[in-house]
């Protein structure tokens, strides 16, 4: 199969772990500098990504820390990727985590997140993504919460200050900020993070992407999807079976005691 | 792993259900009252809960009443908690309770509902989350519907009258009052919980807690997700199997009678 | 436990299948007409109903009809219900049905919907449900649409004409108008069923009662949900796994071929 | 059970893959063009469509392409259809493809897709469906999140341009524009492909339908529905289990170690 590729989609690493699928293509309209309303009659200029080999890499300091939450007993890899030629942006959910009790219940000990995943371009003409330089976001819940009702011209701004292992002394600051795109196609993306070693000056690093609302609108649908997930709420909703809530109430009187309407 | 704490949230009470992870931190924008904006070469005001030990007590006077909806069959206990400096605020899914029938299908008996459970804060400087004076509301499937489609101005009264056990001749009323915040940043939970004995005066206990308005859309999302379970909707959907409902019209002719584009 | 009771909901028949929980109670503020807000130093007006023995009746002459998609392999019936002091409005999603191909695959041959169960109240003071005369209308998926994007000051009508068994030779129109309440509070549903033999005058019964806004709301999230499985999507979407879709293209190079940003 | 028909659907080829049940058929209101509302005393116009034998058929040159994603592992055919007298829109999903990698672990390596089948009509008085003249558009993961924020008033192009294998050197360029109607009943779907042989003059064809603002809000929910399932994260998801995510934190301490709020 031939392919009509007008930008391609190179990178400065070799990557060790593929998540962008290699024959990946993107159509003109995800591209959000293209414009994106054209006649038909008119030279169409559709211009398809081909991302020869688009593999993220993850951070050279950690090679061995797994990219997209890789446990032993996880067995699928997922996320979404967006592609503009500043910089492309991966959304990676992780999950929570559990612990049993005597009882033999378990209960969540730790809510899940998403991982946003900022790889800026270094290419002229043609997006080159550098995974050497990517700079990752983590969101809460909440914060995804937040960008689920962000408003076509509604600004935020996320801000984490982390201190890594207490032998590396560093500190990290991350300011994400969301402000709506002038030509109002949707959100630009700003994440700002600040790392500065115990009495040493600190080094800023700033990556900017925009993201189409149509783009926006997919993370949010994602993020409502997987909220639940993320909160283990699914864990709950899939122990809702008739046979195992059947007459429970006449075995067990106790139950549903702050159900204020059956007293 | 270090981690720079501003605030730790402590209890008055040794709780004796985990529901809170004890490693759980909340960054600085879930906190309502903190500048939600600022600029990042400004001096980052960071601050990170450490709930340590964060962990629900049931009521005292019902040590052996399981906080969250534990069932012998129930296996993951579940929930979302909004942290704030005027109390806490967790809510927690319950199931349906389902019957056999005869002819050994199920049928929903009781619809679930979640339970809201207010903890309030009595630290001056730092959240401390006082169990003891828990207080809970309990919303039904359609009270749910009621907070789903609050706008942002919009205020909504819910009133629940009970009577506990008749050896007790306790009235409990209780109203839990949304309103906008002032600051337009969310909607005000206010609960009134009045108990009253008989032929006694009866004791009012409040509280006030504010949740952003992201908090609230992840509980809009949470609360779309879980009500088709609340209702046994997803008993109802797992059940439908293309080898189940597979040539269901020829061998039984009864089946579809009121679907009224098909007779 | 006890109940403080002042409606009590009663019926005209002796029904033979259970839907509504015998014990099931509502709260005041799922009763349109009772007023929504007030202070809680005031007396407290809570009237919860206690639906003694609510079971819906299937239709008299067809007395051997499941009223709930009763079918041999279905095991688990549900629904959801607005009480109100007009009448009663049940909702029940019927499951689509599928066929087998020679090829051992399953394709859907007809869709699910959702059946609409109309109960007028013949009570005085307190709603009695009559199951005798009970009246149903059938949405369709895409009538479920419609539904959904109901806006609070729209109204719509849904219009059926069906025509029962030959041999009956009975003309049956139905017409679901769903029209704002003037208070706002929600929208008005309205039924007319016009029964007409042959060579007769028709009969024409109708039978109206209000849903509230959170009632719609509900029913709106619970269409959400249903509706990919009305449509059997949750059948397709249940075998999207890793281990069935896993290197298909190489082994299978038609697949795909419609893709049209990967030819 | 017999039916009042009064517009019979009919097709000029014989199909071989069945997907629109056989005894399907459409109240009235499906129809944009039908007046949508109109008093109960009045005359009800109400047309019932039965598509006998309505099965799409795949393109000619291609007859033994699977229409429905067919794959030898893939066991069951869903879509949804809109039809009006213009002619007949199919929508159906696509599943994405995972490749294994060296640990066992699974990783989506090519996104899923929806398929839009526009087939006209070449009816007089009552549709018939032409499936020999079908065209087809594919929308990716992010051009559903375009159709799913389309306002009422809102327009969108959707522009693909691909090349079919080598030796046919056929340039194929589809332009799918999606407009309001001018009666504000929904949206006009327009398809023109022009299909251009090298060295030839392209042919341009082009199929027209609308829309109703029901059936798009069912297309948006099912789009919502399906698009974690396009991009794997049912998969994750249902990897989610307290029994896998139990205590992992302890075992493997470099999970999680991008989680901002927890170092």
């Amino acid at each position: 199969m031939s392919q009509i590729q007008s930008i391609t989609l190179k990178h400065l690493s070799l990557p060790t772990h593929t998540f962008v699928p290699s024959k990946f293509k993107i159509p003109l309209n995800r591209n959000f500098s293209l414009t994106p309303r054209f006649t038909f009659s008119s030279s169409l200029s559709v211009k398809c990504y081909h991302p020869n080999l688009v593999q993220p890499k993850p951070f050279p300091p950690l090679p061995q820390r797994p990219p997209f939450a890789e446990l032993p007993q996880q067995r699928v890899y997922v996320g979404y990727s967006v592609y503009t030629k500043k910089g492309m942006l991966t959304v990676i959910p992780r999950p929570p985590e559990f612990e049993s009790k005597s009882s033999g219940a378990f209960k969540v000990s730790k809510e899940g997140y998403v991982v946003l995943q900022f790889a800026p371009s270094v290419g002229a003409d043609e997006p080159i993504y550098d995974w050497n330089h990517k700079q990752t976001f983590s969101l809460s819940v909440s914060e995804m919460g937040t960008l689920i009702i962000l408003g076509a011209r509604d600004s935020w701004e996320f801000s984490h200050e982390t201190v890594k292992l207490k032998s590396s002394k560093i500190d990290v600051r991350k300011v994400l900020k969301v402000e709506p795109l002038l030509d109002a196609t949707g959100h630009l993306f700003s994440l700002r993070v600040l790392k500065k070693p115990a009495n040493m000056e600190g080094i800023q690093k700033s990556i900017f992407l925009p993201v189409t609302r149509a783009d926006l609108e997919v993370l949010r649908s994602l993020f409502n999807y997987i909220m639940p997930y993320l909160l283990g709420w699914n864990a709950f909703g899939n122990s809702i079976k008739p046979e195992v809530y059947s007459q429970v109430n006449s075995t067990n009187p106790r139950y549903g005691a702050d159900n204020e309407w059956n007293r």
